[in-house]
């Protein structure tokens, strides 16, 4: 597969069938007609062994727990409630022995239950080679409150919720240390946990939906760089971001000296599963106090502006703009 | 995996948190309340190339077809409308190129398409050896009138859908003589499609749940030995099943001219995903009835029968035990 973005372009269907649909392929999740008060969202995501995960970085806890993560992340960013999920997987006979595909269902199950969601369906089948996962959720919003990609408009405040680049960090020390082999730090041990059970933002997404706020979400999986210009590309607006405003934990700055590292972690490592979004600026105090009054961390970043969609990076005397894959000069 | 049954069993949940599940993993999908009208019914297949389809036999387009048609068939056996469906591949970039992928989604869509279905997500990533596609299938069906295995009473008439055995007997002929390298009798070819391409049974599912006939239905796609069992289980009753009454076409018969191999490839073939079900006797002339104004063959087969639990199969003068895996003998 050359281009996967291009791919997905040429199998998109042009036209859809059913009138159930509200929102096919293009966001986190799609939407379907459920009943007056909710739209189901829907989401499927694959992880494959040595491209995904790997044993030595990941326990078969936490790769069943970060399957589910990230597709309960994803209806999360569509301010949804999770409710069920089902699993496929693909099991390589040689490599990986029942008690661990075991534990890799007891990670989803342990992270599936703290959000009361049930297991029911899915299919249990071999593989001559690599573990694959395929994890499908569903949830539900209420009607027309989905917080689409496509709702930024400008004069919006763009935010992000926690800390950026410590799943990153987490794993290039798990890449230099190895899983068991190292006695950890505390600050070292909360990026590894970062990297390998990270929380998925429900309640964020769910403020948002409850207070009825106009608001477009997305899920930081890929890095905030590529989750900003998604946002830039389907609300078709200017967003500026300033690097200084981006919120980095003690743990993760004492940990990662390096500048240039820290700024490659916070802008393109994601996996984290933290979201970026945008509220209008006269919907932002109810907001940030809503979520002060609910222990939940959010910082803003920015702000939706007149323009060109761009993204663009403010990095203290710099401002260049910046793409999903990095750094363009703003003179280009 | 040693049993993949048992691995079911272990991970499937002791207890449900969602008010809106309505059957969780045990049938042909799962049940989660809709609307008033409508239950969604939701199911997860997964195919692996080497081990469910090779490309010696099937070209890509009918890999994404027969996908998709499973989990097309298995959302009939609920009696549902399909819907929606969503696809995760994984691709080896060595083996498979991107026009074979395009025209694996394209035999997707031209099945998809002749139900009014959408594509509505999924995933693509790379994988390092084999194909991998997870297909998700969403459809609905009446409040309260989907066809559960679990349906079939003493004295139910059973019946199955169109012709048994064809898949096993066109998958024999394109291991023998390949997929390109030979030419194929009419009679020949037919078998063939009916294991590349073969029409999940949506219509006879429909016409159940529209008449709003209490029946218990499955979808055959491990062969009529393993589905009438699992009637059997989830129904806790004993079925009696007559080999000389299953419906053989006689392209089957012309070409499987050997009795021994046409009971093997009936019994427990499979993958023609035709359909096996019960329903109470006096609701049998006006379902038969129905079929045929339909142009819809059905076959009785046999009965549901007062006893312990087991299906028992008539085959000429002897009466045996039918399991999943093969006969016992009656007296065992």
């Amino acid at each position: 597969m050359k281009d996967e973005y291009d791919f997905i372009q040429q199998i998109r269907p042009d036209e859809t069938f059913q009138s159930d649909l509200v929102e096919g392929i293009g966001d986190d999740a799609a939407i379907v007609k459920q009943n007056d008060q909710f739209e189901q969202v829907i989401c499927q995501d694959t992880m494959v062994e040595g491209i995904h995960f790997r044993k030595d970085t990941m326990a078969s806890d936490h790769i069943g727990y970060k399957a589910l993560a990230a597709n309960i992340s994803d209806v999360a960013a569509m301010g949804a409630i999770p409710q069920f999920y089902l699993v496929s997987i693909a099991v390589p006979k040689e490599n990986w022995s029942d008690e661990e595909v075991y534990h890799l269902f007891n990670g989803m199950k342990r992270l599936g239950d703290r959000f009361s969601m049930d297991l029911i369906g899915g299919d249990t089948v071999s593989s001559s080679s690599d573990l694959m996962l395929t994890v499908t959720v569903i949830g539900k919003v209420e009607r027309g409150y989905a917080l689409r990609r496509s709702n930024a408009q400008v004069g919006d405040i763009v935010f992000v919720t926690g800390y950026l680049g410590e799943s990153a960090a987490g794993l290039s020390l798990l890449m230099s240390h190895g899983l068991d082999n190292h006695t950890y730090t505390q600050s070292e041990k909360r990026l590894i946990e970062k990297h390998q059970t990270p929380s998925p933002q429900v309640a964020i997404g769910r403020l948002l939906a409850e207070l009825r706020i106009e608001a477009s979400l997305n899920d930081i999986s890929d890095g905030i760089a590529t989750e900003a210009n998604e946002i830039m590309e389907a609300s078709d607006v200017a967003i500026e971001i300033d690097y200084d405003k981006m919120p980095r934990s003690e743990a993760f700055c004492d940990i990662v000296p390096s500048e240039a590292k820290q700024a490659d972690y916070v802008l393109f490592g994601g996996e984290e599963f933290e979201l970026i979004g945008t509220v209008r600026a006269a919907d932002w105090p109810p907001f940030k106090e809503a979520c002060e009054r609910n222990q939940l961390p959010i910082t803003p970043i920015g702000q939706v502006i007149q323009g060109k969609p761009a993204v663009y990076l403010k990095q203290g005397s710099r401002y260049q703009r910046l793409t999903k894959q990095g750094y363009n000069h703003f003179a280009e």
